[in-house]
C-alpha cells in the first residue's frame, strides 16, 4: 500500500514562504517512494513579501500563503484547515522563513512564539496517533514549540544545524537539539519526529537533497 | 576544473515563470557535478501573473521575471543582458510557461513567435562557440526558433514529449522533434543541444528529476 503523506507549505520562497529547494526535494523523494502526497498551506496572507534580489520587504504588497505555495505543488493544494490527520500516514513541513513567519511567529518571538492553531492541531494530532512527523531546516522549531516541555508537551529531540541562536531557543522551549550536517537526518524514535538541517547549514543543493532523502526514507519507514 | 554553467530562468512557477521542480532539479544536479552555476533572468515584467490554485490570470498584478526567479536561485541572480557567453562552458534553460510567455511569445504565436533578443544572442553565442545548450520541457522551442531552418539556422533535433501541437510547431520552425519520456534526455551531437521533455509528459517529480539528471550529465560531458 502506498503511504499517504501530507506536506505543509507556507508560501513560495526562502525569505517569506517555503524554501523552494527543500520543498521540491521532499516532493521528489516522496514520489520516488511512490507515496501519495497532498500539499496544504494556510489560506491566509503572508506576514510579508520579500524581494529575493535585495532581501528587503516589498512594501505594500500582499500575497496569500496558499496561492503562492501552489506554485511549488503545481496547483494541487488545499487549505491547512482541511488537513484531516486520520486521512494520512505522516506529515512533512519543509523550511524557509515561512515556517518562522507564517506558520509561527518564531522569527520575531523566538521561544516565546505562537504557532498557528492549525499547525498545533496537526502536529499534536500526528504525534498522538503515533504517526511520523518530518521537519526540515527551521521547521523543527514548530515541533519544539508544540511538543516542548515548556508547552506541557513530552519534549523532543531535533536538529537545527549549528545555529547557536536557534538551538538556544529550542532549549528554552523544552526541546533538545543535536547537531547534524545537511546530508544527515536525525530520528527521535520515541516521538517519531524526523529532522534534517538542510539550509540551516551552508550546504550545497545536492547535500540538502540528500539529507531530505534520508528524512523521507525514515518518515516512510516509520509509517504504520 | 569545475565547469561554469549559466541557468536562464523566467520567473517562478509553471504558469507564468520557470517550472520550479525542473529548475531546482537542474540546480541540484549541477551542484552534484560540482559545477559553478550562475542564474540569470530578463529584468522585465512577466507577461502575466497566474494564480496557481485557479490557473487564472491575476488581473492588475505585475511581477518582475528576475525578482521572482531569485526565489528559485535563493537570491543569486543577474540580468540576462549581462550573461557573457565567453564566461561560461554551457547554458541551461528550464521549462515552464515563462519560456513560452516571457522568453518568447511561443505560447501565443507558436512557430511565428518572437524570442527576446538576449535569448537569441545567448543561444546563438553558445552554439557558435560549440558549447552545449540544455533545454528542458517546453524550452526546446527556443532552440527550434533560434537555430531552426526557418530562421536561417542549421536546424536541430529536440524533444518536446508526445505533445503533437508543440511538435508540429517545432517542425514548422525547421527543427526535428523526437519523442522521449521524461526519464530520458536526447543529445543532438552535431549542435551540442541536449533536451528532455520533463513535464511535457504526465510524469512524476522523481522521473522529471531523473531525466534532468541525464540532461545535466550530458551537458557537463560535452563541455570542453
Amino acid at each position: 500500500m502506498s503511504k499517504k503523506v501530507a506536506v505543509v507549505l507556507a508560501g513560495c520562497g526562502r525569505g517569506d514562504g517555503s524554501e523552494i529547494h527543500e520543498s521540491v526535494s521532499a516532493l521528489i523523494h516522496l514520489s520516488r517512494h511512490r507515496a501519495q502526497y497532498s500539499c496544504f498551506a494556510p489560506d491566509i496572507a503572508q506576514s510579508d513579501v520579500v524581494n529575493h534580489v535585495t532581501g528587503e520587504p516589498s512594501k505594500g504588497e500582499t500575497r496569500n500563503c496558499m496561492v503562492e505555495a501552489a506554485r511549488i505543488s503545481r496547483g494541487q493544494i488545499a487549505p491547512l484547515a482541511t488537513l484531516d490527520v486520520d486521512a494520512f500516514d505522516a506529515v512533512i513541513f519543509p523550511g524557509g522563513f515561512g515556517a518562522a513567519k507564517n506558520l509561527s511567529t518564531f522569527a520575531r518571538d523566538g521561544a516565546e512564539c505562537s504557532v498557528l492553531p492549525d499547525v498545533a492541531r496537526v502536529i499534536k494530532g500526528f504525534h498522538a496517533s503515533r504517526k511520523p512527523i518530518g521537519l526540515i531546516c527551521i521547521a523543527p522549531v514548530l515541533g519544539a514549540k508544540v511538543l516542548g516541555l515548556a508547552s506541557g508537551g513530552p519534549g523532543c529531540t531535533i536538529t537545527l544545524g549549528a545555529d547557536e541562536g536557534a538551538n538556544a531557543q529550542a532549549s528554552k522551549m523544552g526541546a533538545k537539539a543535536v547537531n547534524r550536517w545537511s546530508t544527515e537526518s536525525y530520528t527521535d524514535e520515541a516521538h517519531k519526529v524526523v529532522t534534517t538541517p538542510a539550509y540551516m547549514c551552508d550546504a550545497k543543493p545536492f547535500e540538502v537533497y540528500e539529507g531530505i532523502g534520508r528524512l523521507v526514507d525514515s518518515v516512510i519507514a516509520l509509517c504504520k
